[in-house]
């Protein structure tokens, strides 16, 4: 014990570390021996390393350069929804194939709290308020059942998309349980694998590990691009190469409309020969704060939102759309051999980003400060970092209100991807699924709701004013309550004969029992 | 006096009305005489025909029948900022030269209230709570004398742009009052020309007048397609003439972005040679709640979103956008003989549209009753029902982040076109003029701010999840304080030489004393 210490104290020497032990004799002896073995894991050369390369990074003034460094995606390497509808069934039958021969995986990144939410637990356990009160974990482990199944019924195969789960040292164990708990959904335990990304110490400018409180480290995970290297130190690529997986869907626990194994994005990527590919949407606003896929120095990457200048993010092809239009929705497909290659060659060479950030720390004196300035940094990577390292990118571009709606913040004023918009956006998709279909809505007066619903009539007194009608109004329409189990329809396929001529008062509810209307139920 | 009593029950029966006067013995002196005059002013024949009218038009399935009647607007009618980018200076060179001569009038459509704004004055008097705490129509006004500024700068020779203003009997009186008490804002009492639009009663489905009160009428305005009525009624066309006026910009109070006389969207309409033309912005979501222009059994019209199946809305193009997607912003050209011929020939023959809705009424026992269903109609025109009068149509689009940003509701969770949306929406904008004339803004550090700014820095603990700074966001980012007076710069330009290569902390305030940084003053 007493050489350990000495050894610790030594290598935090060594390192310039050694301020982590001030408060040392006011620990517990249970505060020190946490602390000990807490310490005892890292690799302070490694972490100094870190903080210097990542430091010399974010000081040199790559802002200034790169609007003349960037380049949109070339038409050839993009599929799109909207313009390329002739292929889409052909991709879809592609990724169905693949899906069927129990070659493609999903891999969620799921190591956030809900924080913004205003919650402790992992997001994925989050219920935003659908009729069924489905959590998005139980959402996305229903699409993978339903899509195995899809598959099946082409193929005559039975098959299985494995679903790892990259947690973080907060959420692992409540996630695990919580998956136990509801019998992973079906999916069978063996489909279902997690996995641990890595944390790291932040740190203040001067390279000093911040203390959080007298026994404790400020410790963070290191970016959802700790991806890489979690897939490295616990097996996973071995783990994908045992089962005969070929190609692996990315994407982020957030987004309630996300395709998991999406077939057309995996077939799209496939036939194009991509070794990577990344799902996009189009980005239509000049400020709209989203990153962007693009090349830069003839690789491509994604440009964040706050790199780029405003001429540069109005700038517009011959078509009239914005040039830089590649909106990332964190949706990536990799072929195993590349993830391979990433993992074991390409990860140890990525620097980490700086993220200024407000740390709470004690001070010399051992006070808690909680500073309202930024006094230090976060380091992470980002899983779009690997992309300058593909040789056949692929861009896949999707629409928003059929892929795309993350919950990020609790229901509030500004009320931008909270509960409610997804909520929202989950049931006005199922809504048009259930128009294209040849179903219908109607009122409480048996009159048929229009496809786009009007405003609710209000009184007439006095007189609202007349222009109301006829103008824009910003974002989408009221929704109709609307759910589709995903056990029931994957992407709006086979519903004809559940809902084709009959009419529905909402809220409807469509699962393995039927189409049910529900009375009231205040969603 | 008894005889005038006698007439008006004979006519008041001769249409079915004579349940108006079943209250007339409970009425003081003065609400019979007012009362009185009010019906001697009616002419109920004719609004028995328009109810009759109206209720044959709605009763008729058009809906079903729509979405096979419908062609989109064909390119070669359509202007478009960025699609035809080399244009523009040849079409805003056209439409100055037009001002210059004089020939150039706005008239504004102001016969709303604030109602679901939660004000009782007229709309334009609002205040959204920009720095300069501007009102719509002191912003508008300034626009309009910046850009006879500009057009007299150009050409060397004066002019003027008059400024018809549509009110209601219910906005009259406090509009003038208001024009009056600011000078006209410096236009000139004879530039500023009011008058009013017609006022018409709400009925029962039985034909029905609905009485709001024992003495008094539910009324309402004729709908903004009243305008064409009271342009002849009361002689605004024949100013117009003796004016010299060859072109009017119409559009609607409520658009704080709006460019008043837009010089390019005048010289585009008058460059293609048309009659009539609408400014649009691009419907990207299929069901977005906006009115699309399109043709529709030859004809050109707009088509209100509730009009159309999901199947048509969600059609597209070649290209990949939506075959219907140029959204109405109420913003119209007409040329004056276009004009003239409506008024004088075909406004008499559209119908008016009915809208449903819940009326409070005095029952048969004279309680007033406030309905939870809708028990009666308002009937109304619509400004752009003349579309299909024009021989040479066109259309104009432009971008929505530019031009419109409609006040319609209070500040409310929802948060869709309320004050604070307005302000940011021109704060935005003006933080783009500055930007893009080589100005700068740093934080409260000295920082150069990005011109998408990143969210606030949040504090550390626990750590955000990783994966909010790299997501779409719905719609647009956090604004910088900045606004600029329109008696500075009418659509950008002239900032060079106040802004560039400098460094401002917001909030910046641009007027004809020079560019000012205010102190915190919560905007």
């Amino acid at each position: 014990m007493e050489s350990t210490r000495s050894r610790l104290t030594q290598r935090l020497a060594e390192a310039g570390q050694s301020h982590l032990l001030q408060f040392w004799d006011e620990l517990t002896p249970e505060q020190q021996a946490e602390m000990t073995s807490d310490l005892e894991a890292m690799d302070f050369q490694e972490i100094n390393r870190f903080f210097r390369s990542a430091m010399e990074v974010s000081g040199s003034s790559k802002q200034e350069k790169m609007d003349a460094r960037m380049e949109p995606v070339p038409r050839e390497v993009l599929g799109s929804v909207t313009r390329d509808r002739d292929c889409l069934k052909d991709w879809e039958e592609e990724g169905l194939r693949c899906i069927s021969q129990s070659r493609v995986a999903v891999l969620l990144l799921a190591g956030g709290q809900g924080t913004r939410l205003g919650v402790s637990y992992p997001k994925g356990m989050y219920d935003v308020g659908l009729p069924s009160h489905k959590t998005l974990f139980q959402i996305q482990a229903e699409r993978i059942l339903r899509l195995q199944q899809l598959a099946e019924q082409r193929h005559g195969t039975k098959c299985f998309i494995p679903w790892y789960i990259m947690t973080s040292g907060r959420t692992m164990e409540s996630t695990k349980e919580f998956f136990l708990r509801h019998s992973y959904f079906g999916l069978g335990k063996d489909n279902v694998i997690f996995f641990q990304q890595g944390m790291l110490p932040a740190m203040d400018y001067n390279g000093k590990i911040i203390l959080e409180s007298k026994a404790k480290l400020a410790m963070a995970p290191d970016g959802n691009g700790g991806l890489y290297r979690a897939l490295g130190t616990q097996g996973i690529v071995e783990d994908m190469e045992q089962r005969g997986i070929g190609f692996i869907h990315v994407y982020c626990v957030d987004n309630i409309l996300v395709k998991v194994a999406d077939p057309a994005f995996v077939g799209f990527c496939v036939q194009k020969g991509g070794d990577c590919g990344a799902k996009v949407v189009e980005k239509t606003n000049p400020t709209e704060a989203v990153g962007v896929v693009c090349k830069v120095d003839g690789y491509y990457q994604v440009v964040e939102y706050s790199e780029i200048s405003l001429a540069t993010a109005e700038e517009r092809s011959a078509d009239g759309r914005l040039m830089f239009n590649a909106g990332n929705v964190a949706n990536h497909f990799f072929t195993l051999p590349f993830l391979r290659d990433i993992v074991q060659t390409f990860e140890p060479q990525l620097q980490h980003h700086v993220a200024q950030k407000k740390i709470p720390y004690v001070d010399i004196q051992g006070r808690l400060i909680k500073p309202d300035k930024p006094n230090g940094i976060k380091m992470e990577k980002f899983v779009f970092d690997i992309f300058q390292f593909s040789k056949t990118f692929v861009v896949y571009e999707v629409l928003r209100e059929d892929e795309f709606s993350p919950l990020k913040n609790a229901d509030s004023q500004d009320g931008k991807d909270t509960p409610t918009t997804t909520k929202h956006a989950l049931m006005s998709l199922h809504h048009r699924w259930v128009l294209n279909a040849g179903g219908h809505f109607i009122d409480e007066n048996g009159t048929r709701v229009p496809a786009i619903p009007r405003e609710p009539t209000k009184p007439l007194l006095p007189y609202a004013s007349f222009s109301f009608r006829h103008s824009l109004k910003d974002g989408t329409d009221l929704p109709i309550k609307c759910e589709i189990s995903p056990l029931v329809s994957y992407g709006g396929e086979g519903l004809e004969g559940l809902v084709r001529g009959q009419e529905f008062r909402p809220t409807l509810v469509i699962d393995k029992s039927g189409a049910h209307e529900l009375v009231k139920n205040g969603v």
